[in-house]
């Protein structure tokens, strides 16, 4: 026996799909400055946005983000069933206190760079399953926060290594509803979410998590495919968020070598947020950095009509400074999600 | 227009309620020590169970929950649509390793102490709504490794004031099932889910985790008490999990005077899994607390017919070290959730 609303063995098909009414995005100066920048609703002008330290900086931007998502949906906090939301931080500090702040029934995830995507899954689920008509979900994560806590304060200026990614200051924030409770026309809808496995190919450098997240990416993918029936033909975009440009070409060859031809319509969310000139190595990364290159581009994009479907898959690199320490490996997660545009 | 399963303002009301099929605890030795000792599924010899470090005794028991919970139920990890799971430590390593090592599709969950009462609601949403047959839960907390992450460590000695509480070493799992997919005959049903708010009333003391999280339980209490129409004489417990003995106090005080009589049937997870000789101040806190005081003690005792039904509030205190040391105060959660044996 297969529950209802499952297909295949990890994916759930949404009937009546959930729709993504409103988002909003707020990022950091050297995201504003980069290839995606006029796409962003509103770049801070510095790493503190008048705030005493990062951490409360970050916090002020994600509860920026959804409650501008709310205002431009013309809700109120008290019109929401649930938060769902999650950072990088410690007992992810930034969604705590901005559920505090809201006072929306709160319900803390932790999926590293997934979290977006695992948000909107359960989000999506939540709606159509009957228990709320909508569902307000977020995620961030800030540059100077995340060095210090995974690796070197930005303050001792440590060189990167060549494999290491830039975690992106940015906060995104999207309400869905039930499609009865969503504009009439056209809109952005949530028809099919691939929960992941978490994969350890026991890579152990923090400086290399794109290869870390590369075969969970590849898991859930495929996996995604085998499930639904669909190839990548179905899509016009498949976006893995984010494992910059070595784990894309990762990424890129697995799909091939598993006999998938995605080079045309494939990119990841680290590799679009900064332009090669900025000095970011192998790209973005972080919580933020998916969130609000769907939130403010893909999603735009379809909306203008460039992409139907879109395969999104969020992927997350699951270790802490702790367990790295004790030598373990990094250990990663892709929850893929199809938006559709209709 | 009200979501379909929702009875007023926070509360879900499963029709055809999921039901706990099996459950498995593992302990710390002064936990086995305690007045709950017989009940406990067993007790490991030391803090470090034969690992190397406490982390990763403490992954070690959380994984060891989980898989005699399904070899109890005769279910393999391929059988069970997901894993929703959370600790402590920071990024939830102990479950992000626990669920590389299942290979179960994974959520990571960060809700404190409240994580396994915001498991078993999630795990309840997913199988009524359709989206699963099998949900596995589980929540764990070590003494050693909380301690060392939240305040000193342990081998340091530090005297502890008197509102502090004992962060248990232990671990808990759960499986819930569809109905139909249930054992014959009565057993643990989850029947109704209040999702909490998360509210601070600007205590900044990290030694009196109770008084912060005593509001939240009754802010969710409450409210569940209105949105379904019940009363305390609807049940014949009720527990919140994990406020301590100064903090369950403050609970039963607001309770009683926002007009509710439930002194002869309200206790707390924290109070019951130490005896005061055990010296551990305020009773016990962490993740595992109220995930070992429910699975091993309080659903045995619903199937020797002691409560017929039982509102279980599990709380949370959502801050962490970083936000403390930077002035923020320490915000509650506590989601209810009510367990009925029929």
């Amino acid at each position: 026996m297969q529950a209802a609303k499952k297909v295949g063995k990890q994916t759930i098909k949404f009937t009546q799909p959930p729709c993504i009414i409103s988002t909003h995005t707020v990022v950091g100066p050297k995201e504003g400055r980069g290839p995606l920048g006029k796409f962003f609703d509103y770049t801070i002008p510095d790493n503190l946005w008048g705030e005493q330290s990062f951490e409360k900086c970050e916090q002020k931007m994600l509860q920026e983000a959804l409650e501008q998502a709310l205002q431009k949906a013309n809700l109120s906090p008290q019109q929401v069933d649930y938060l769902l939301a999650g950072d990088l931080l410690n007992q992810i500090i930034c969604a705590n206190y901005t559920a505090r702040n809201l006072g929306i029934p709160f319900l803390g995830l932790y999926g590293a760079c997934s979290t977006m995507a695992e948000a909107l899954i359960l989000g999506a689920m939540l709606i159509d399953g009957g228990y709320a008509n909508y569902v307000l979900g977020g995620a961030s994560s800030h540059y100077d926060t995340a060095e210090r806590q995974y690796r070197y304060p930005t303050e001792q200026g440590v060189q990167r290594p060549p494999t290491a990614q830039w975690t992106v200051t940015g906060a995104g924030g999207f309400l869905l509803a039930h499609p009865s409770l969503a504009p009439a026309g056209p809109g952005l809808k949530v028809t099919f979410a691939t929960l992941g496995r978490v994969i350890d190919m026991a890579i152990a450098d923090v400086n290399n998590m794109g290869a870390a997240m590369a075969p969970a990416a590849v898991d859930t993918i495929i996996q995604h495919f085998k499930d639904t029936g669909r190839s990548p033909v179905d899509y016009q975009l498949i976006i893995t968020g984010d494992l910059g440009s070595l784990g894309k070409t990762l990424c890129l060859n697995m799909l091939e070598k598993a006999g998938y031809d995605v080079e045309k319509i494939y990119t990841d969310c680290g590799v679009l947020i900064y332009d090669p000139s900025q000095d970011t190595h192998c790209g973005g990364s972080g919580c933020g950095c998916s969130a609000v290159v769907m939130a403010a581009y893909v999603f735009r994009r379809m909306q203008e009509g460039a992409y139907r479907r879109v395969l999104f898959a969020g992927t997350g690199a699951l270790m802490s400074p702790t367990s790295v320490w004790q030598g373990e490996t990094i250990p990663g997660i892709a929850h893929a999600v199809a938006i559709e545009f209709f």
